[in-house]
Order: C-alpha cells, then structure tokens, then sequence
C-alpha cells in the first residue's frame, strides 16, 4: 500500500457529525461503520454522549483518530476538517455537500477547503462524496445501502449513486472489491491519486472507475503509465458525445474537455477505454481472474455450429484472431470427433458431444502453442451436463494456464455452472461476442503492459529567439502571427521555404535574388485572413517581375481593406505542390490536458474527411510516429499509386519538434503549420499561424 | 396467415419414422407433440401397432394427415416423402440429416428431394431441420428439449442448437413466440417464404432469424419490402467477417457472398440488421411489445446524475437525439423538482426523489409534444421503492402512448420491478447504454415502416446496339471488353466523350478534326492493361501532331508487347479533369444478390480510403441518390472549398442507366466505368472495362 494506507486502513474513525437520528447521513455512516470495521469508531459530536453505543466524544481532537469522517452541514465543515487537521488527523472524507457543486458561495467553500488541507497536508476525499470502502478491514464509511465484497479490484466514481448500483448488483453477482472511493467535487484527492495508490498496493490487481473529467490530464497521464505495466486501469469517461459532454458539465461542473483530447489522452495514459458499463465489467473482471494470453489467437470448442459462426464474427470485428492449429491438433481432432464435425477453427465437436469429448478437445485446443486464449461455447442438449462442462473448463484453464471465456447457452440451467465458473473468475455468458469481448481485453492489455514509454527527445533549440518572436505580439491590436512569425520555426529547427518579409518593392528584388527560380509572393497582414480571395498571392514569379508584382499586391490590399494593417509582402522560394504532400500540423490547448497536437493530410483530407490523430504534448518519437502511420490516408506518405514515398522522417521530427515549441511556451493557445509540404527530399514548413497569450510570456 | 396455414396449424401430423425408442429422435417428436398438440398425431411405422400408446399405421397413405414429418433414415427419406405426397399430404418437416451437408452423395440425394417436392407441390422444411413449432396450437414438431411459450415473435434459425439455446433461455426470460422454424439445408422453403408467411400473420408481430446464407437475394428483397411496412424484420446474419464467412461456409456449406451485398441487400430488404444475439432480442422485444414513436427525441428521467450522462452519451451515438423540452414543460420541472435537480434533459431529480417525484416528472416528460420516447433511470435509494416505480412507468407509457425504456440499475431487487415492467413489455437493463440501444431500434423501424419503394425507372435504350457490342467478346481470346466498348454505353444514354476508336494514322487525323479541340489518344489493346505505364496515352494532342502521335502509340505497344492484339487507337475529345471531379460506378455479380453497383470518388478515394457506396440492382431514382449522397466524400459532389457543385443529377441517372444495363444483361459479369468524370455542365464517361460471359448472352 502506498501514500494513503492510512486513509484506507485507519486504526481510529472519527465520525464528526455523529448521530442516531433515524433517516440522516450521519446516522448511515455509523451504522455502515459500526456492522463491519475492524476498528475503532469514535462518534464526534458536542449534543450527544455516547452514539449507537459508543462514547461519543464533543471534538475531535478528543478522538485520537487517523480518519476523519465530516457528514456536519456545509457551513460547519470547513472548520470540521481545519480542527481535524489541528488535531492530527492525517486523512478526511467529507461526505458534506453544498460546495462547489452548488454555485460562487459553495466554490468559495470548496477553496477553503482546499486550502485547509494544503495547511494541514490532509488526504482529503470529497466533499459531496458518498464515502469510501475498504474491504481487507471491514471500512464502509459510506451512506450507501450496500457493503462490498471483497475482491481485487478497487473502484473510483465520479458518480455516488453509480456506486450504489454497481454495490447493489455486484454483490449478486459475487463480484467484489478492494477498495472504493467515491471521488465527490476533488477539491484535493482526485483520480490520479488513487491510480498511484492502487497502483502500488499488492491486493489490487485492476483499477476500475466512472468519471466525468480530469482536472489535471498530464498528471493523470503520467500517474497512470506508472501503473499500467502491472495493474490494468479501465474507465468510463462519460462526455464523449457533445451531448454527454454538456450533461456532464450540468452534473458535476465539469468544464468540458476537448473528447479528443480525451481519447489521446487516456490511450496514453495506456487507460482501456469502456463504452459502457457492461463493457466495463466484462472487460475488469476478466482481467483481474484471468493470466495473460502469449498470443491473441483464439480457439473456439463448440457442440454448435451457427453460434460458432457468430463467435468467430466476433473474433473477426475485435483486434483478436481464429487460432490455426497446429499438425498434431488437426491430426487429434481427425481422431477424436466424428466425421460431422469441424476440425479446423471453430471446432465442432457435434450436438451429440459428452462431455469427455468436450474436455479432450478444450485439452488439445489449449496445449497447441498456436493457441493463445479459448472459447468454450455450447448449446444445451440432452448428452451434455453444464455443471460438468463447467468444471472441465475450469480444470482445462488450470492445466495449460491460458485464459478462458465461457459462453454455455440457455436459461436457468446455466446457473450452477456459471457460478463454478464464477468462482474460478471465468465469466459466462449467452451471447458469444460478449464472451470474445471480454477476452479481447486481455489483448488490449497485454499491449499496454508491453509498452516501453520513452522520454520526448530534447531539440536544440533558440529559445531565446522564438521567445523574441512570441514577442512581438505585444504590438498587435489582436493576439495573433502569421507568415511574419516564421522565425519560430527556424528557431525551433524546422525548415522553411527561403525568402523574406519586405516592404519596399526593390527590398522584394533583392529577396528574390537570394532565392534560386521564381518566387511566391503573398500580402502580410493581421487583419487579412484570405489572402487568395482577394488576390493577396501570386505564385510562380520571376525575378523581372517581382518589382511590379509587389506594387500590384499592396495596391489590392489597399482597395480590399483599407484599414488593414500591412506588414509587407512576403517572398518565398517555389515549393513544388505536385511533387510533394501537403501535410497539416496543428495544436491547440485543452483546458484539461494542455497542448494537443493535431497532424492530417491537407485540404479536404482534413477539412472534409476529418482523417485526423492527436496526441497531448509533449510526444516522445515513437508517438510522433504512430501519428504519421494511424491516419487513413497513411499510404499517401508511404507512396502510393507509384509515387516516391516521402520524407516520412522529416515530418515525425517536425511533429516532435512543435511538440517541444508548444510545451516550453504555454502563452501559444493555438498554432497551425499548414501546409507542411513533404517531399522524398524532406519537408518544409511552407506557412504558420498562431495566437498567443502575452500574458503568459 | 398466408399459403403455410397448414404448415403451421396442420389438423393431423403423421410422423413417420415414429418410434418409442429411447433416445431417437423419432421418440423426442412423438414426446414433443403428444404433450402439447391440440390436434392428432398419428405414428407412421410399419413395426409397430402402437406408440406412445397411439395406434400406428404401417404408410403414410393411412394417415390422412396434412402435416407428415420425416425422421426415417436418410436413404429411406426421399421416398418417404413422396410416399406422403402421393398421399396427398400437402406439407413436410424432413428432420432426417445426411443431405446437402454431408457431400456428394448428400448433395444429390438432396436434389431429388427438391424434385420430390415440386413434383407434388410440398411446402418442406428442412432436410437436416430440428423442426418447427407453432404456440396457438401447441404444436411442438422438433426433438429439442423445450416448447416455446405463445408470444407474437416469429422466429426462423439456420442453426436448430441456436434454437435450442434461445428457447431455453427465452423460456425462463417470460419471451414468447408465435411460430419457430429450424430451416436446415433450405431444400425447399427458405427465409423468403416464411418472411412472407409471417407478414400476412396478424399474430406474428416481429420476424427475427439467425442466418447464415441467402441464396436468392433479390426474392428475399422484394418478399421483405412486402413485409417490412408492417412487420419488422430482425435478423442476425453471419459470416460479416472473412473469418466469420468461412466458418458459415464450413458449417452450412453457404456459398459466401460478399459482405456488401449482404449489407446493401438487407438494408433495401428494410432488414433492421442486428450485430449480436443481445442486439437482436433487445431490439425484438422493443419492437413487439411498444407503440412507435412519433420522434426521435428521447427524455431520460433519472435519480442520478452518473447514469443520466452515461445515457445521454449512448443517446448521442445512436440515431436518436436528447429531446429538448417546450417552456411548459420546464416551468412545470422547475415548480417540482429541488433546486438541486436539473431540468433539463436529462432530467435529474435528484437521489431523494420518492415515487411521486419520479411519476410527477415522467409524466410531465412524457406529456411534452418534443419528447419521442422516454427512458426511466435509477440508481436504488432508501425512498424509493422498484416495484412502485414499475407500476408509475407503466402507468405513464400507458397513459401517454409513447414508448419507454427502462434502467433500474442493481441487483436482485430489480427482479420483482423486472417482473411488472416485463409484463407490460418494457424491458429493463442495467446498462443505459442497451436501454438506449433497445430505444434506437424503435428509430430504425419507423425508418423504415414508412418508406415508400419506388419503381426503377425504364429509360429508352437501344438494347440491340448495347447486344452487339457485347457480342463482339466472341471473337476474343479472353472475356474482356475495354474502350472498344465506349457504344455499349452510348447505347444505353450514358454520354461519352466525342471520338472514335481508329486504324490508322490518317483516320486518326478525321477523328482529330471531328473534335473540338485538342484530344487525348490511348492505345486499344485487350493485353495492355496499364496503358499508361507504357506510354500508351497522349494528352493535349494538337491535330497537326495526330497523324506521328499514332504511329508513335502503337510502336511503342508493339515494342513492349509484341504478341499484344492491338486493336487501333482512340482518339477521344479532351475532359477537363481538373474542373470536374473523377467518379467510379462500378458493378459486380454477386453469388446471391446478382448484381451489386459501386459509387464512389475516383483515385485514392476509393483506392485508398474505400469510401464506397453499394447497392443491389436494380435501383430506384432514391436509391441512386442516396449512393451519390452517403459517401464521405459526398461534399466535394455538392461544391466544397469554394466550387461548382457538379451535375449530381448526371450521376444519379448514370447509375440508374448503368442498373438496367446490368440488369437487362446477366451477360455482364463486371462492369466499371472509371473515370465517370462530373463537372458543374454534367458528367461523361471517358473510359470503361467490362467481362463479359458469352453463355449468358
């Protein structure tokens, strides 16, 4: 157990609100406390002398304890908690609500309260929290109607009253826990506190949780990839869809997060990802009973074909395959199962199958090192005894330590079966692609435990220079840089097209002379967003040109806007459109996870398909290249349709090096690199955007 | 019901075959219909006097029945059942295995079967059926082990275990059905005649099946379009997945068709297409037992906040929206719930709302001219009681005609609620996500209750011109048509480029002047598929170069390929790509659905990205449109990024054209015009390949 044994396995609870008034929250507390806890519970409360029995004592600094629990009314519970500080109480659960959740005057609550803790380094759960649970001692320092089971997963939610439901069923389904904490508003502990506690705590072998945001996302990215090698985390976040999003907010404050931001995120952090409740639990139990796959080829033994069919559908959709079997299976299937049947993946050991046939071919499929994980699948028949069928499947999961799910058909029969199953932690179920559903999370996780998280490489940058550059946004009316700011790049290390920003049109002769062939010519201006819509770009000009061409420029900007400001004229070196591809690098900051970085093909590829991938900054190479190869249009990049693939280098160290820009400024809110033109001979950085907050320079 | 009345409600069965040997399968469907029939049963078995103590007679001309089901051995079978038809009886159940499914031997005994049967006009289940059942009269004609409970959903099975499975499950559940058909090898009766059976049915509320196969695509079509205004169709076919589609085909021995022409089929079919067992009895269920709404607009009524956002995402991923509520409705929430509550969708209520507050609000929800539907959440508190709120929802949807779903979340509490909600048919679930999921289906249906099938319009066609030209693979070395065949589609309306395929420089120099213009000249060569990696093409031709650029195409096709038949060089009117966008229609001949027509956009996205449309053909004007209108890319058609839209009223009767063309002629077995180019002025087809089959011509 880590930093915050004691708020799990106190010696001393005081209950600070303490009462036997029937129907409060207090009185549930003590009774929740008093049924099951290993030991002490000490009332607190100045009106009584003794609660359920205990002597109760008027303050809490009379308690001794190293829990407290608050459940006294809003206005009182800040100084509940300072005095429980005073007094040396090293944790705190305020069940109390009316804070944050409630409007100005409760979120000032909830800052004092924070503060308060921060005073008195209190672990603090809440408030507006149900409480917490620990299973090893017996702590149900809930209000809630239920007590877990114990179990080894332990469990976060946002949500009190999911908590309740989730106890309410799990308990009849014999599922059980370690831990359960019901986070509340988080003025102090949140999620990544508790992935770091059960992260490092021996009797938890998954996390589970709901929750409706994360306040500080890079944190809780890191907190989790400390974890997720040995403990599997698998969450709802709900507020994917804009909907949820907004009824989220409505909930429980939440500002709502990009989802995108999410999604990267939380895969980052090697989080598994539940759409829903039923996911997350088929997915939680399977990895807290069963071992890890080598491999993710599944065996399906079944006495029916059509549901075969439909498993092996399932096996198709998720990220798991039909195992091949080796010579010797196939040679020991030809022998065991009568001529009707299937020898090959799903194997069809025929409606009239016993059970021994059932056990030796599960025995065979197991023991073929093809064969990574198994499906036993069966429709009632007359032949066959589900109970039996169930502790073959155990013994067989047991002899060759490979996991396995169940999914034996039928109604009430199945019961005595599923709960020897059950017991063994194989999950049952009727419909086959909820089986394989289950256990393609062990794939999903055996992947996150495999992977190795490297450091972002550290650029040598100017920084000096690009901070110069963020700079000059001082001057603006507005807080946003164009093409001018191209010297952030360079200063960052990626590479532009040559040219220069001029204001005279014999400055702009001379650019043009530095720059080998004809140049690109476009107004510079803040206040003129569609430069090619008013005829702000001239392409392809050669050097004779260029004089008349910058008078023409600036006398259209003129006519389109005259209030516009005009910084000059850029002229750039010709980067070939054709021979290249135009690739889009953008980042923006979310509010919970910081700088996201965005990277697609260009014009309509992201404009229209969307055929997007984000990443929170900052990214390590091996990330930056992921996003390079998991959008659709990746095969662009590799070469498709006989081109010559291009500098696919280039642009993975272009995406690493806006990731170092973004991180080392947190004043840029946006910047976009579009195009990043990439060709077989490297990339350029062919135009910018970017707003930036002064303030934060 | 429809042409299988006796099928389904025979007075008399023989049962031939009938013996009461333990364990025989001919013992099983004695037991089966002796217990429950309501009419009479009589043994067919020259063995015996008696079974089950009803007198047996020696052939089945002795019966007088109407219904004879065979379970003799499969080499006495065949005769067994034209035995019966010689009898006169006018339906057959063949349980008997040892056809189709088991070889050669199997296939043609199968065969003479099917002759039997036509020869005496037998409506036959089966061969290799578990058998049939049907609830009003209590006839349970199978050997499984369980009898269907009435209820009004028809149920067809390419898999009898699966039978088995689901009424085993079903039965404990309280689900119900009216008939239930194993179809075994499909020898005779397949999904098409009992689609059409069960839609003349008034006590078959819902159809649903498990299949693996449909042989005859466009029948199943056009049956259930028949249907499916009435009578929702929910079905699970296998084999989605490659995987999936080999194992049907090791089980049932269907042949695989592709898995677009499934998806475009059953969805023109007006299939509600389920994914998973869940999917399809959630879906049922809502759909034989709840009104159909009048909107897609769902209120979730809730105790917690949690759930409610977990619903409102699973409602922002379906086709369903969160209704928004009329300024009444929101005074009326605003005047009854606690200032804690939300009154806004999803209306929280808070975790202290009793019984009164949840009917109260449910009520007002429901009485909303904005809400569609309603789904009922909650999480178990002290001060509500399950039961009362079962009877509340109830009571509302009653009182309001709307459909409602619901989610008590727990565990066995919820069974005595379950119970009341379940009689009332509403489901319930732990999952908010399935409870949305089960809403979602009520959507889809009224989807499709009111479509309205329009004809496939007839354009005038000159039919023997497009018969000549298709002729002309006759003299090839291989099945294969390509620009030589520009008059296939001129024939059919399909404008084409200006241009003529020729044999000479000279002639090349008359076509060059028939044409505005410069023009684009290609080598026509049967053996040169990729023309352009040989320098087979010449664009921007001026005419003055027509007569070398000639002699210059076809050197180099003789000097790449020597022994390549070079049929002469097409001299084509120049098209404007680059102010047009390049489209793809496509069609291939599918094993059961016959031709299947593609759309998509030309180049990489269809090549890379796959985003591509299919349809069955023929098609209708609205089907067309849709094909041009569902694609990603749909917005560059429609003008993105500042351009004309095109002439998407060209590409619609396009593929309306090119639908009759392949239908007219089973001749085509692939056809691909690409590019099909669209400018804002129309669309022409600049190049075409096709296969042909002489036979069929």
């Amino acid at each position: 157990m880590g930093e915050l044994a004691e708020l799990f396995a106190p010696e001393r609870i005081a209950v600070i609100g303490a009462t036997e008034r029937e129907g409060s929250v207090g009185r549930a507390i003590m009774d929740n406390l008093v049924t099951d806890f290993d030991g002490e519970v000490v009332p607190v409360n100045p009106n009584y002398n003794e609660v359920l029995g205990l002597p109760c004592v008027p303050e809490v600094a009379d308690a001794d304890a190293d829990l407290a629990v608050v459940v006294v009314p809003p206005h009182i519970a800040v100084d509940a908690v300072r005095e429980a500080g005073e007094a040396g109480v090293g944790s705190a659960v305020v069940i109390t609500a009316g804070f944050g959740e409630t409007g100005s005057e409760g979120a000032n609550r909830e800052r004092e309260l924070t503060d308060v803790a921060a005073e008195y380094d209190l672990d603090l759960v809440g408030p507006n929290s149900l409480g917490i649970m620990s299973t090893p001692n017996g702590m149900n320092a809930t209000f809630g109607p239920e007590n877990a089971e114990p179990g080894s997963m332990s469990f976060m939610s946002q949500s009190g009253a999911f908590i309740t439901a989730v106890l309410d069923w799990a308990n009849d389904e014999g599922i059980g826990f370690k831990d359960v904490v019901s986070l509340g508003n988080k003025a102090v502990l949140d999620e990544s506190d508790f992935v770091r506690e059960w992260g490092d705590d021996p009797d938890t072998d998954v996390v589970i949780g709901y929750l409706e945001g994360i306040e500080h996302g890079r944190e809780f990215i890191d907190a989790a990839r400390e974890v997720t090698g040995d403990t599997p985390i698998v969450l709802v976040k709900s507020g994917r869809t804009d909907a949820g999003a907004q009824a989220a907010s409505s909930h429980t404050g939440t500002i709502a997060g990009s989802e995108q931001a999410y999604e990267a995120g939380l895969d980052q952090a090697g989080v598994i990802r539940a759409e829903s409740v039923q996911e997350l639990f088929d997915a939680a139990q399977m990895l807290a009973n069963q071992p890890l796959p080598d491999g993710d080829d599944v065996a399906v033994i079944t006495n029916a074909g059509g549901p075969g069919v439909m498993s092996t559908d399932a096996v198709g959709e998720s990220g798991l395959s039909m195992a091949s079997f080796s010579e010797e299976t196939l040679a020991a299937f030809e022998e065991k199962l009568p001529e009707e049947g299937n020898i090959y993946n799903p194997v069809d050991i025929v409606g009239d199958a016993d059970i021994d046939r059932f056990r030796d071919a599960l025995d065979v499929a197991l023991g073929d090192g093809n064969v990574g994980m198994a499906l036993v699948l069966s429709c009632p028949t007359a032949v066959l005894d589900y109970e039996d069928l169930a502790e073959a499947t155990v013994e067989m999961r047991e002899k060759h330590g490979k996991p396995v799910a169940a999914c034996f058909m039928g109604g009430e029969r199945v019961a005595p079966a599923a709960e020897i199953l059950g017991e063994a932690g194989i999950p049952n179920y009727f419909d086959p692609a909820r089986a394989v559903g289950a256990l393609d999370a062990l794939r999903r996780y055996r992947g996150i435990s495999e992977r190795e998280y490297e450091a972002p490489t550290a650029f040598d940058v100017d920084r000096e220079r690009a901070r110069e550059v963020l700079e000059s946004v001082r001057g603006r009316d507005d807080n946003r840089l164009g093409v001018e700011a191209m010297g952030l790049l360079d200063a960052y290390g990626i590479e532009t097209p040559a040219g220069a920003i001029v204001d005279s049109p014999t400055a702009a002769e001379e650019a043009a002379a530095d720059v080998d062939g004809d140049v690109v010519m476009k107004i510079v201006s803040p206040d003129i967003l569609h430069k090619s819509d008013i005829g702000g770009v001239k392409v392809g000009v050669a050097d004779e040109d260029v004089y008349d061409a910058y008078e023409d420029l600036v006398t259209r900007a003129r006519n389109y806007q005259p209030d516009a400001t005009i910084l000059g004229v850029q002229v750039q070196e010709m980067v070939d459109l054709d021979s290249g591809v135009e690739t889009i690098v953008g980042v923006n900051r979310d509010p919970q996870f910081g700088p996201l970085l965005m990277f697609g093909l260009g014009g309509i590829f992201v404009e229209i398909l969307e055929d997007t991938t984000f990443r929170v900054a900052p990214v390590s190479e091996r990330e930056a290249t992921e996003m390079t190869e998991e959008i659709k249009t990746a095969p662009l990049l590799r070469g498709a349709r006989g081109r010559d693939p291009v500098d696919r280098g280039g642009i993975v160290e272009t995406i690493q090096r806006l990731s170092q820009l973004v991180t080392d400024f947190p004043a840029i809110l946006e910047l976009d690199v579009n195009p990043l033109v990439a060709t077989s001979d490297g990339v350029k950085a062919v135009d910018v955007r970017l707003t930036v907050d002064p303030d934060e320079l």
